[in-house]
């Protein structure tokens, strides 16, 4: 990915016949010290105020247990940065090549919550764990056997951690089974048995707080059991992860999980605000937001703006306008978005809108920048550098 | 967009506290003659032959009618130079960076088929206009007005095109209103009316064709509305364009389409093969595909592949399993998919297997790069040069 770059400097190159060369335009959606309305739309934008009240509360609510959120979320190194700077132990990567744009951009502890399959990742996942901590999941003997195959002519041990299907239906293997995985990745000399990922979720977006304690509680049994069987072969759990944005005040007061890994709290999407709030339920703030223009108005009961599929992901259904309840953003096309209009107070021809992403994980993910705003100013422009790393 | 590039020589840069800095790797998923099987995951693959066979079918299939497919559907100016190639007029595009992408690389007949809202937008839309043959829609004579003036300082004119609203229920003006409208852009010296833009996207998906061929039949009718009510005030129509993949046909015998605009017919996604076949409809096959591997096995009655909604949209529904009917795509987490097996063929860990994508044009909004595969062997690469060109 990412070759046959070939760079511009004006907005607009000349024409050269290119079809196979990367055309890379200069053309920026705003410059740092714009307002808000002056960007270019539809364009990602972080209000950085309510993003570091996220952070802020998380570690708060974390109430000392260690964390370590998931990066695949955001894809941002400078928000890693940041979160690491509040007191995270690292991040989490979902895929390899994703935590080696993690890697190269400074972040150097990475825990990868995925399996990793095929030799040629399996070799290129032993050489990142020379350069930094890293740890990859397995949940399948074969899987024990190639990362050790892998690892061999490697000095620094990778970590492995067993993943546990606690409820998630979907990779991991029941407790029963865990002590054979354990005992054969100790019994590899380039392994290290480093714990159990344990994260369940669906539950992370089960809207009553009752259905999402009741599932964590049926996930910290199942962990119990998991660990219990270990011990039984004479096997330390060194660490048990998971939890979610949805659920981590339940992992983190289960007396069983010792790392947490929420993702979405730093953005905070439409789709976890949907959650009816419990007792001891976290809340953070709608830091993610896209910004979108009206540009058509020609008829009467709706608008258009100009985000569409391509600006977000309406896998967990659609935006909500943000600070306009007599909006509602009704359908996606992939260019563009009708937004209904219940109020007298109707958008005008090229107002902007903000809309909060039904999904901040895969909209994050269509974006090369993240405009930065405080005060409605532009203050800065982060990369989302992981953007589209899915090997 | 696309700043602050750093690029690396090796697939594994080093550590350097660049977190405001783009990292680029050079890791690619594949060499040209790997075999399809060699492929990194996931990726997104174009079977060459099918493609072709799907440029071939359409121009046999526009019987005379002048073709301009629309490049939102691929974002790739190889697939654009190859449609013009066998005979398209030119392109369409939906978005003014897109179309700057696609000018960039060649490219040099292109119809904006969407308003362009905003000074900045517009200065650079009066720009591009003056190095390719450029069209762009109104619907408003408030951007009649704007585009007069961005144009105000510029040599060569610029074709406006006026959307009407023939059923898509989305932007565009009732055929009363084209008469207005197109006077005003006569009365602007540096623009030109260059037709009428009827677009009923809708119709595209309506799954039985009937219900298409009375949904066009309709359009038609506005559109004949139309012409009449321009012809009444001395204006004559230019062109009428477009149609899509689902449709075309019937603007084709419409007597009063000029051009048609399918985009999808080149890839073909899952949606589209869902609409029943009519009579005189035109199917296309499956170029596009997703190469996925079996990452985890430890479940009986599914496993687990490792493309997600980041690696394809899932908004027109699950994508399917190319070539399996025994294996039915159940649903998407952001990195994984998990797949029923309902015989006694089950996958293997490190399989691979195809994906048809429910949704082209949005899934190739997620790659940098398409793979091109001829009999089993990887051929070719592509850029995906316009990815992420919302503005």
């Amino acid at each position: 990915m990412f070759n046959h770059i070939l760079e511009t400097t004006a907005w607009w190159p000349t024409s050269q016949y290119v079809y196979k060369e990367r055309v890379v335009l200069t053309w920026k959606a705003c410059e740092i010290g714009d307002t808000v309305d002056q960007i270019q739309t539809p364009s990602l934008v972080l209000d950085l105020q309510a993003f570091e009240r996220n952070l802020d509360r998380l570690m708060q609510q974390a109430k000392g247990i260690r964390v370590r959120p998931h990066a695949k979320s955001h894809k941002c190194p400078e928000i890693a940065r940041r979160q690491i700077e509040k007191g995270a132990v690292g991040i989490c990567c979902q895929k390899l090549s994703e935590a080696a744009v993690f890697a190269a951009a400074g972040i150097d502890n990475i825990l990868l919550t995925n399996q990793v399959v095929g030799a040629g990742k399996l070799q290129k996942l032993a050489e990142l764990a020379q350069t930094v901590e890293l740890g990859v999941l397995v949940d399948d003997i074969a899987q024990v056997q190639a990362l050790a195959q892998a690892m061999v002519e490697q000095v620094k041990k990778l970590s492995v951690y067993i993943e546990v299907d606690v409820g998630g239906n979907r990779c991991g293997v029941a407790p029963q089974q865990v002590a054979r995985l354990a005992q054969a990745i100790k019994a590899a000399p380039s392994l290290v048995f480093a714990g159990l990922h344990c994260y369940h979720g669906p539950a992370q977006h089960y809207r009553q707080d009752a259905e999402r304690s009741e599932a964590i509680e049926g996930a910290a049994q199942l962990v119990k059991l998991a660990v219990a069987a270990l011990q039984d072969c004479g096997i330390e759990v060194p660490c048990v992860t998971g939890a979610g944005t949805g659920t981590f005040w339940w992992e983190r007061d289960s007396g069983i999980y010792t790392e947490i890994q929420p993702g979405s709290y730093a953005l905070m999407d439409r789709d976890y605000a949907d959650n009816a709030a419990g007792l001891k339920d976290v809340r953070f703030d709608h830091a993610l937001l896209i910004q979108t223009t009206v540009m058509s108005v020609s008829h009467d009961d709706f608008v258009v703006v100009d985000a569409g599929l391509k600006s977000m992901s309406v896998d967990s259904g659609m935006p909500v306008v943000y600070g306009r309840e007599d909006l509602t953003y009704l359908r996606a096309s992939d260019e563009h978005g009708i937004v209904r209009v219940d109020g007298q107070e109707r958008p005008t021809l090229g107002q902007t809108l903000q809309l909060i992403p039904g999904h901040c994980d895969p909209t994050m993910n269509l974006y090369d920048d993240l405009i930065v705003i405080k005060d409605g100013v532009v203050v800065d422009i982060w990369p989302i550098a992981a953007r589209g790393a899915s090997l």
